[in-house]
């Protein structure tokens, strides 16, 4: 069917055979069938073979909008995925029918000048997954520019694949973060992102990786799998909290190097600050009230650099699918579920409930061979 | 007196001729003899003649304390200084008796990791003059280490001499905020730092450069110092008043390049934020409250990076130094009144109430020559 | 005819009238009609007012070749241009009819890694005008992508506009040199890139500007625009020019911050290294040899910094402009002749003969205004 | 006799006992007591336990001179060394009788512009163990600041301390080099700095790691040691060795993003430029010839960085040490000889005759635990 002498503008667009999970309004999905895109001549068709479910699509199927994002018509969900390339435009030449890709979920303009001066990822006119109005991968074939399909190493499987979006954060978080050898880390929130910021933290030689939550038997988890410390707050007056991390995880009084936020919960963006040593640095990774309480004295006095992390730029995916393949970052750790395509609206339920770290959903017409 | 031949650490403790101008508590001050200082091989001793008065210093004299610094004992004022080199050390070599120079007021342990990593300026053991329990240099000599004396240019006067302390403090913020040609920026608060900021930002190459203050006064006068344009806002709601400034001032909606909140006030340090393009950079020079409600989300999403600004590092000082002599900076037009070492009290009162822009006070023996 | 309603991929391309100044083969040069370029959505066409003849222009004009590069089939010459909007695509939101702008002359992909990274001066896939096989702007109408084109300021001429392409080669190369307030700077070569790496580190704060060449008239004319020392070598011993120039400029002589090669001479080149202080950067700008004989010792030792500088990248054009409008830089003064598209070939003669500093071609139908 | 309270100025100087190995004129050693140093308030007194013998120090005995650096009067040679604290100063704070540690053997002015700005490796000033005049520690006693001296963990041995110093340097080299997670890097020299590299380059997260030398046993050892490739060049032609490599070692034709030369040869630093993608960074390690030829048209037009590298800046020891803690660096598999102290010469005698990778000669004292 997906016959490479024949792709391009011609006739798949006729065909409407592409089931998708559309989220219709808060509250209300369904799977309907949608064209089967058009490709430009970069571009190639993915079979999409499996989605993670992200925080942020939840939301909208809860909320139907985050902050200036609102969902004001049918929109397919799902922005984590992996998949097989069916097609390709005349122009690809980096990709082949068969070839196995991560999926980067964002397209840029790439004629505005953020997009010119190589941060894409703020790019004001980016088309983005499942972020109002375009549509999402959760369908059976999505169409991408080449560039933004990012092949995978053959001892990587496509779950793995599904988690290059989220380790792509992580890249990017620590990236911001400038972690270095050696260096000292503090990291707050052991869910996916903040898991896998220690996971890269660790690849990028970080020494001290303290992660710290309220969830116990996370920490259990993140200790197993990415940090070398970890700790559980008893109160929160961040000034103390900062001194009390220090202490029970042996480290220099002076503070840490980098400080990640990946919760967005304000006793922690304090924490941040105070925890850092003179000169050191903290990103913001986590989205949560759009206003913080912030001890914006301590950050003059003590110098510290305070960066926000929005998504990932050049290069992110790329060191993404090369830690998975260096095995220098696992993932699979994560993957706390797989259902079929159409259990999907369970698995939402599920994940809104805060059942496991990481959900997979099943592309369509992609058997569960409990090992892919 | 002050024989080349017969300096160092000989006799000179024995002197007790070394007027000062001591705070013995929040609102006690008296001149008082003090010893005149034994020189390190690598001192000069300065006889000072012109000191500004800081914000700083009128909050010691007001409280006896700024956060975590306490005059606990009483302690000479003063810190923004110039004057002459009266006798030197043996191993000063870049001095000479009689050179007019510019004293930098922090003397750091030049060990630690910060001292030897190229930031001084956050050096734990820093000796900072007229920060507790450190003297200060309101006083007729005073010994500092050769390399924190600057020499001025033959056509800089020793008053301008006493600005470089501030302009320094404008210097680092700049070179924190990376101001480059061609950059748009606001400077948030038109007092003596905010004022230099907009100086300095222009000797960098800024080309629209804002100054926002309450004061329409200030703000007239920051148009005609160094200020591009001016905005007198007219109600607090952050995001708002983002906008206006863009719009009042012909900039791009997108946003300018970079941002210094001068104030310390939460309105401006939010507005700061909201103010700047995506990847912009704020800076925070500023001290006020210890914390404020921040808007973390904006920076998240926008990928700001925020900076704290402590005092000046290596390279400040002289090129505040450079930019006086190059006359790509003035700062003669700050200063708006000087008095005599024995009206240093009634000059505080007048600073405290919130007269003038730059007080300088000349140094124990120095006399009105009106044009120095 | 340039009708805005009617622009496209509609009829242009039956017209012929497109006159064009070709390079057939070396020393072989003719008139010839071209097509009138279709265009993409995004791109607008211009109609060239002025171009500049630059070295590279002359070198294949003359020897056919320069380095890879083959001229391997008649190709249109120019790449210095200037010109005003006649049409545009659909997609274009930036510009109108009728709009006076700089022409950048190097198209990127926009899809590869050095692309999407943020430099595509380095993109192997650039479509550079006048670089075979790509046909270049002495032409009368030029398509282009409307983000290749700068609007210039109402103040700023259309022959200063065609100065911009080498105000952008230097503006990359300041950039690369990372000149920064208060500098010291030796510029090797008073040609029109030398000269203008002078205005530009002048605009950008440095305060020490030599400038190095042979000729004692070049040297003069550069003292008068921007350089602030000027010296002349007497004989070609690598150290101790450089020791002769620190002296005779009165800079230190620990050596200068910034060394820039603006003439791919051997002598030039090892004096760059020696004339800087430790740490030093040091930008090699001209092309020469493929091959030098090269301080690497010094360069080891004094832990030198040395970077290539290729064309432009993202914000140098923009930045090129500003500077203009700004008047922080000044072009007019090397316009050393205009003259008519009927012309061209004298005018390469002249320019290959050593003549003038830049020469300008006027494009097809513009009349000599004096002033335009 | 190192009683802790009774350190200091007072008696030391009057003890003649310490034994060191002294350079009289090139080719002429002979051991010699020597007055053990006094201490300064921050300063500690090492008994030196191991120390390896470097290129430089075999060079001094052979030539008596490298570079501007002349041996006019005897002086002791030695510079990467380990040992154990035996005395302190009144000021030390950081070590205490007993502590082993790696000894830093460049102790800088601590004033210079170069010092204070973060590039103590720099400082004009600085006086370095066994660089002519200042003495060198194959010498039983040596004095040092502590901030000098550094720590090692228990699990690492002195003999490992005494190869911080090439570990250092590789650091500093790596960090010229800012090598990054994820990156291709080809290394030139499979000696000690070479080997090194190597490995600092796989603890920074480099991928591709290729090590080039013309000995087939040294890559054999490079390769089992931390190349994950390597390269024995066959003939010396720059440009088609580049592409050789490339080809050979399944990387891409683009070229790699990070090239060292740590041999100082001709052919290796033009291959260097030539191996690299554009945008790529060289960094001259080893010193060799002081002018080499060198291929200036590819950087240009590549846009290459090249930078020297020197010694090591503030943090490398630092990182050196907590590599060789962390296990992420090895550094055993390099000792091929330890020899007692009376057998200095002849170990000098044999790394002249290329023997070992690394020998290192036990202290005046330390007697040969096989295991230490």
């Amino acid at each position: 069917m997906y016959d490479t002498k024949h792709h391009g503008r011609t006739d798949r667009s006729a065909s409407n055979d592409n089931l998708s999970f559309v989220l219709n309004k808060p509250g209300d999905v369904s799977y309907q069938p949608r064209p089967i895109p058009q490709l430009d001549p970069h571009d190639v068709l993915v079979h999409v073979h499996y989605t993670g479910i992200c925080g942020s699509d939840v939301h909208y199927w809860k909320h139907g909008q985050i902050g200036k994002y609102v969902v004001k018509k049918p929109m397919v969900l799902g922005h984590e995925s992996s998949g097989v390339v069916v097609s390709s435009g005349s122009n690809v030449t980096s990709l082949a029918i068969g070839d196995r890709v991560a999926m980067e979920p964002g397209i840029p303009c790439r004629r505005c000048t953020r997009c010119r001066g190589g941060k894409y990822n703020l790019c004001p006119h980016v088309k983005f997954a499942a972020t109002p109005p375009v549509d999402g991968t959760l369908t059976k074939y999505y169409a991408l520019p080449e560039d933004f399909c990012h092949r995978l190493a053959d001892h990587v499987s496509l779950p793995e694949g599904a988690l290059v979006e989220p380790l792509s954060v992580a890249v990017h978080i620590a990236r911001q973060a400038d972690v270095k050898p050696g260096q000292s880390i503090v990291v707050f929130g052991a869910g996916p992102v903040g898991l896998l910021c220690c996971a890269v933290a660790k690849a990028f030689g970080a020494v001290d990786i303290v992660c710290v939550d309220l969830s116990e038997s996370r920490l259990e988890f993140a200790k197993s799998y990415a940090a070398t410390q970890t700790y559980r707050p008893v109160r929160l007056q961040a000034q103390e909290t900062a001194e009390e991390i220090l202490r029970t995880c042996g480290l220099s009084e002076d503070g840490v190097d980098v400080a990640i936020d990946a919760t967005g919960a304000e006793p922690c963006i304090t924490t941040c600050v105070h925890v850092l040593r003179t000169g050191g640095t903290y990103v913001q990774a986590g989205m949560g009230k759009p206003e913080v309480t912030f001890p914006i004295g301590a950050l003059c006095r003590k110098e510290i650099t305070v960066k926000g992390s929005f998504r990932y730029q050049e290069g992110d995916y790329s060191l993404a699918v090369q830690l998975l393949s260096q095995q220098r970052v696992s993932v699979k750790e994560l993957v706390t579920g797989v259902v079929g395509f159409d259990e999907a609206a369970t698995a939402f339920r599920n994940v809104a409930a805060g059942q496991g770290v990481k959900t997979l959903i099943r592309g369509v017409g992609i058997i569960d061979t409990t090992k892919d």
